[in-house]
C-alpha cells in the first residue's frame, strides 16, 4: 500500500509537470483554454498511452482511473489563469519537461520490467516513452523538439532507466531505486541545462 | 437497424469530410494520386484507430468494413479530378474539417460511452479522437495544425461531445441527441470561422 | 524453416536500412549517439508497431525477439562512427529509405494478408506501415516528409503491395513473390530518384 502510493505521488508529479509544458506552449501559442486542455493532455499521457498499447496493458492506465486526467486538467488551467513574466515560460517549460521525462523514463521502465519484456526492451521502450509525450507536444505546436536541441536530452531519459534496471537487478527497495533514478536523469539532465553540456556529435569528416 | 443506419451515415458523412480535407492538402503540395490516397486516409481513419486502440476495441473499425477505406478513397478520386479554384481550397479544407471534427467528435464520444468509460474520459477521448485526424493531416504537411489557429476549434469538439454525453444522460432518443451535438459543434465552429470568433487566450502579463 | 530465415533476412534488411537512414538524420541534426539510438529506433519500429497494434497482433514484434532492436541500435553505432562525406549524407538517406520502403511495404502486406484482412485492407495497411517508419523520423527533424516530394513514393510502396498481393493470390512460391514485389517498389522508386520521375499532380485549373 506505502508502495503504491510512493508509485502514484510520482506518476501524479510526472503527469503535471509534462502537463503543466504543455499548457506553457499553449501559453506560447496564445491559445484558449480549450487548447489548453488538448495541449496539456497530450504530454501528460501521450507517453504513457503509447506505451501501454505496446504492452498489450488494458485498460490504458488513464481509462479506469479519472485521477491522471484530473490532474493534467487541474495543471491546464492553473498555467491559464497564473502571472508569469513572457520570458520565463521557455525556461520553465525546459524545468517542466525535464521532471516529466525522468520521472515518466523510471517509470514507464519499471512497468516493462514487470511486463517482463526483458532488460532491452525495457531500456528502449522505457525511454521512447519518456520522449515521446514531449515530442508529440513540440510537433503539433510547430516548435522544434527538445530532443533536437544540442543539450543532452535522450541521454538523461538512458540515464534513469539503466539505473533502475541496475538497482532492481540487484534487488534495491523499490522506493529506493525509483528515487535513485529519477534523481540520477533529471541531475544529468539538469547539469546540461544549466552548463549547456553536449555529449560529442557525430562531426562531418572529409 | 434504422438506428445503425443512421449512425452509418453520420460516420460515413465524417469519413467523406475529413478525407476531402487531406485530399484538398494533397492538392496544395501538387501530390500525384497514391499521395492523395495516403493524405485522405490519414485524417479519415488516423482518429477512429487511435480510439479503438485505446479503448482495446478489436478489430479497428476499417478492418473488416472496407466501406470506410472505400468511401476515403473515393472521395480522394473526387477531389484529384475535379475543378476548383486555386484561392478556394483553404477556405473548402477548413468547412470539411469543420464537419469531420464535429462529427468524430460526436461519435467517438457515443463510441466511449457503450465501452463504459465514464463520462470525463468519454469526452477527453472524443475530443482526442476528433482533433487527432486534422493534425496528423496538418503536420503531414508541414502546415500550422488548424488546432493552433486563435479561431475556436478544441472548443468546438468539446461542445459537440458534451452536448452528446448531456443528452445522452437523460435518455434522449440517440437520432436526436446525434443530431444536436454535431449541429451544436459544427454551428459553434463555423460561426468563429465565419465571425473570427475567439475565445479569451491566456495574455503574457508583467 | 528456409521460408522463415529468408523472411527473416528481408525484415533484417528493412529494419537496418531504415535505422541508417534515421541515424543519418540525426547525424545531420548534430545530435549525441543516443539521439542516434532514437532517430535510428522511430523508422526501424515505428511503422510495424503501428501495423501490430492494429492488428491487435500482440505481443508487437520486437518485444520478444530483441534482435530487432539490436540491428537497428548497431546501424545507428556504425553510422556514428563511419566517415561520410557531408554532401553525400541526403543521397544515402534517400536510398536507405527507398530500401525500408520496398520491404516494409512487401512484408506488412504478407503479415495483414497472414492476419486474413483481405486485399484492400492488405494493401492499405501495408503503404500504411511502409511510409510511417520515415513520415516520423523526417516530422521529427523537422524536414519535409519524403511522401511530400514530388518524387514517386507512394506509389511505390503501393507497387509493392499490390505486386505480392497478386502473385500471392496465384500461389507463387513465397520467396520469388517477395523477392519480385520488393524489386518492383524498388525499381519504381529508384528510377523515380534517378531520373527525377513524377507522376502527374492535381494542377490548379481556374
Amino acid at each position: 500500500m506505502t508502495q503504491i502510493s510512493f508509485l502514484f505521488v510520482l506518476e501524479m508529479l510526472g503527469t503535471a509537470a509534462f502537463a503543466i509544458s504543455g499548457a506553457l506552449a499553449a501559453a506560447r501559442k496564445g491559445m484558449d483554454i480549450f487548447g489548453f486542455f488538448v495541449l496539456a493532455l497530450m504530454p501528460a499521457v501521450g507517453g504513457g498511452t503509447m506505451r501501454d498499447v505496446i504492452l498489450d496493458r488494458h485498460p490504458v492506465f488513464w481509462i479506469d482511473d479519472v485521477r491522471y486526467v484530473a490532474v493534467a486538467l487541474a495543471a491546464a488551467v492553473v498555467v491559464y489563469f497564473s502571472f508569469y513574466r513572457p520570458g520565463g515560460r521557455q525556461r520553465v517549460l525546459i524545468w517542466m519537461d525535464a521532471m516529466g521525462l525522468a520521472l515518466f523514463a523510471t517509470l514507464a521502465t519499471r512497468i516493462c520490467l514487470e511486463f517482463e519484456t526483458g532488460a532491452t526492451v525495457a531500456v528502449m521502450l522505457g525511454v521512447a516513452s519518456a520522449v515521446t509525450g514531449g515530442m508529440i507536444r513540440d510537433i503539433i505546436c510547430n516548435e522544434i523538439p527538445l530532443i533536437l536541441t544540442r543539450e543532452i536530452y535522450a541521454t538523461a531519459a538512458f540515464v534513469s532507466s539503466v539505473t533502475f534496471v541496475a538497482l532492481d537487478y540487484f534487488g534495491i527497495d523499490s522506493r529506493i531505486s525509483l528515487s535513485l533514478a529519477v534523481l540520477a536523469g533529471f541531475a544529468v539532465r539538469g547539469l546540461s541545462i544549466v552548463f549547456d553540456w553536449t555529449l560529442p556529435a557525430a562531426k562531418p569528416r572529409s
